[in-house]
């Protein structure tokens, strides 16, 4: 029983690391992580035993091998250079305060194992609220502690806040009506028998999110009846096809569930015609979900919140703290325009949960949950609105600011503007360049495509390369660039969060994919023989 | 910026509170958390601010403010009295653990943002497997790090764990036939067209977990559909009620999607009749889910895991290692008897979860997710299969003597004898059990439903008040106790999963309830002169 009474010693081994880590998290990670990268088979042969082992570790000897097998070979999310992943560098308070939330172990699903952590969660929605729809005093008096009523949901994350928001969607279409019951009491097949529908489907653009995907499975809507509506040259949605779609549809008795309005797209992060598709949906009289998974947290600069405009038209909005408001990993929320929403999803126990009582756990898809809720709470106080509009500012000026190097390059090409702190571009050749330029200006898509393809393989080659290197790491997605006669093509993608990432670190990404880019030998020789 | 670069002071406000916390967590918990309760409309009034703050906080303002507010006020889980929670106290080595993993800030969600952490969690699974199903090295050789297979999924608790196996099940059932493209990609309607069943139904007991009516509602099976079956009067289900009711809805052309067997109840700690149901599940050609979320962890124990035999005959079983393997709030996982069952919710995107990849997240239901299973690994390692076994042993022990010290009491009576390490009881009075006695051999149900409704009364007030006096806390709920003419009945619960609960505490605890009874001014009066 000692594990449960000792306290921790600072000269452990455990001990030391932490000591290290805490009083240089960035230089820890830098000594501590490998920068080569290893082959994946090669790190998974020190995790092959299957068997709990039988006697006990002691703890300083179990920290040194994780040292060594783990930590070593875990990724940098933090370095300013790994501009490839929506993580970033984290301020250095949320360390010790996640430490306390571990030792507090809360439960928020319910008072009893939470008691304050459930007003303090019940805030922290208030606030994002607030920051979303700006309802005014009252609003907030009334509804950010009542018992039946809920302003948002705490979850792990966007895919679960996607599929709570679809979820309230299809409940509150299809709810109880006379005697149908409703479809969370009697299920999807009685539910559209008694409203005489054929189908359901969920518009959204071709920039979705693949959690829909999972959110139309999981509800038995079926992911066929996620209609994928194209794009605009500048990955907007075409809210002129959404409408001939939803049309389409209702002319097929399939009725249009919900629309969702992407702010912030995963691989290119531009924001939809917001208030465009909260008309469509109110003349379509269904739900406005606005997936602001990873673009929602600009709405906390002054300057750039008007780029989402519209979204408090939205009656449901997903939004990840653990991505640009600096929080670690596991800290998402959907927040509800109106407060009865949520009912529509209410599910009650013996136990736990009993009707009448606060229990945050009565409204969620989870069950119990940690009070993650505490460190985003942490980062509204720490940071402010001010620290924000300075981090989200700065995020975006620097993506503004990479968009244009890498347009003056003749042998790079930007394949998105940045709208919030995002972008795509890839490698290309100046003289290759210049024949994709005739072949595009001539429409011969053959040519085009036959460029791509060579293009596609010598992208996948640098991005692979640069990663293992490990020096710097940019991610890469296939996406239709502008001006490329429709044609998918590989993209790097670049997410400009970290507030550490300098612009000589930028340089320094070009140069090396351009030095990676020489030593190709499959394509590039290719491509320059064309 | 500095935030992001800062080293945490230890002679800063918050670095003193992470050494008060460090050097001896329970005695930090024990002065930090106020034992008198206050009442939750008091709380909230720390908690009212609807505005995110325009000017940052100093972190040592803001950590002070937190110790009065949000930490005095909450709950001390794993104080060694506080035995009506699944929590426990926590070994100590988890902390600095967190500390890490926060730090390192990966995403499990694929490789790119998580490396080793991706073989580490999948080692993971491979050896709560084997600890469920013990299949031999080649099968773990072949299938635990394997890119289109998964031994399980981690999740962030048991609540997704039942859903994830439920979803898994309905898409089996309902899988691509032919033209007919399943469930997944068509919806539920079509599928039930398809396939020629008028409905979907999974059976359970009526001490089932409240997640399953939650996963009913999300996969559109609709809460009616699941059909509760009684119990025994030991808690366990009733196997032959159960094949009566299967046959009864097949006769309906209702398919049974799953029988899900609870292996230790929520509320009273029992194993259904786990072999029994995998029979009945083998004879129906369904799913069989095994609920273990709490009482898995028995299975560490080579003592009593003959308790839930024929756990290894389910096709998926949960466990949340944050209940009784005493790792923190937030590692819940489901296991897979078959390595190939995850591609019945297999997904794609382009820029992550590419076909061949050995992303995680493909086959779960949560996106980004944090690193937890390093602190399962951490606690699979450190305590070993000899320190769980010791641990569980001793809760089930302990367990078994406060349920005979219960029993030897003239003025308790205990409600449902633990089989694991959960129990539940009642405060009675020595002269209303007897009159209570008198009235069930008398089968006189009016009057046992006169005692009982005054004993509910009373054993609300004892729970309430001893929460709020905060030495010392058990939950309540209300089940149907044994010899109680099947009448529902409200009952003290108790979960003994804490090593450092000693048998004077319980004592302790049954002296307090006793001494609280007598201030009862409602129903102890009636009861006396009844």
């Amino acid at each position: 029983m000692r594990i449960f009474t000792l306290p921790e010693a600072p000269n452990s081994t455990l001990g030391k690391i932490e000591k290290n880590l805490s009083e240089n998290l960035m230089g820890f990670l830098k000594e501590n992580i490998v920068a080569v990268e290893k082959p994946l088979s090669e790190i998974e042969k020190d995790f092959q035993a299957y068997q709990i082992p039988a006697a006990p570790s002691f703890v300083s000897d179990y920290a040194e091998q994780m040292m060594q097998t783990l930590i070593a070979h875990s990724v940098h999310t933090s370095a300013p250079s790994f501009i490839g992943h929506m993580t970033s560098a984290l301020p250095y308070f949320v360390l010790p305060l996640s430490k306390m939330m571990v030792g507090l172990n809360q439960n928020l699903v319910k008072i009893e194992t939470s008691k304050a952590f459930t007003p303090l969660e019940r805030q922290v929605l208030g606030m994002m609220h607030h920051m979303v729809y700006g309802q005014n005093e009252p609003f907030y008096e009334s509804w950010m502690h009542s018992a039946s009523h809920s302003l948002g949901a705490f979850c792990s994350g966007g895919t679960v806040a996607n599929i709570t928001a679809l979820w309230i969607a299809r409940n509150r279409l299809l709810k109880p009506d006379g005697d149908f019951k409703g479809v969370a009491q009697s299920g999807l097949m009685r539910a559209l028998r008694h409203y005489g529908y054929d189908d359901l489907a969920i518009l959204v653009s071709t920039r979705g999110h693949y959690s829909l995907g999972k959110a139309a499975d999981l509800l038995g809507i079926g992911r066929d009846n996620i209609v994928s509506v194209p794009c605009a040259a500048d990955n907007k949605v075409d809210v002129a096809k959404m409408r001939e779609a939803a049309e389409r549809l209702e002319a097929q008795n399939i009725k249009v569930m919900a629309i969702v309005g992407v702010a912030g797209t995963t691989e290119t992060g531009n924001i939809d015609p917001l208030k465009e598709l909260a008309d469509l949906a109110e003349q379509l009289g269904c739900h406005f979900h606005v997936d602001a998974a990873w673009g929602g947290a600009s709405l906390l600069s002054n300057k750039y919140r008007h780029l989402l405009a519209g979204i408090e038209r939205a009656d449901s909005v997903t939004i990840d703290a653990h991505k640009q408001m600096y929080v670690p990993m596991g800290a998402g929320m959907v927040l509800f325009k109106d407060p009865e929403f949520a009912n529509a999803i209410k599910h009650h126990a013996e136990y736990i949960l009993r009707k009448g009582s606060k229990d945050l756990g009565s409204q969620t898809l989870e069950g119990s949950r940690p009070g993650m809720a505490m460190l985003v709470h942490a980062c509204l106080q720490v940071i402010g609105r001010d620290g924000y509009e300075i981090l989200i500012n700065n995020s975006l000026e620097k993506a503004r600011y990479f968009g244009e190097l890498i347009a003056a390059q003749d042998d790079f090409q930007l394949a998105s503007r940045p709208e919030l702190c995002l972008l795509t571009y890839r490698y290309v050749p100046a003289k290759v360049q210049s024949q994709l330029n005739e072949a595009i200006a001539a429409n011969d898509a053959a040519r085009v495509s036959e460029i791509n393809t060579l293009l596609d393989g010598l992208t996948k080659f640098i991005q692979k390369r640069q990663r293992e290197q490990g020096k710097s790491f940019v991610s890469r997605t296939r996406i239709i660039p502008a001006n490329n006669l429709e044609q998918t093509s590989v993209v790097f993608r670049v997410v400009l969060a970290n507030p550490l990432t300098s612009k000589e670190i930028l340089q320094q990404v070009l140069d090396e994919q351009r030095e990676i880019a020489k030593l190709d030998t499959r394509f590039l020789p290719k491509l320059l023989a064309l």
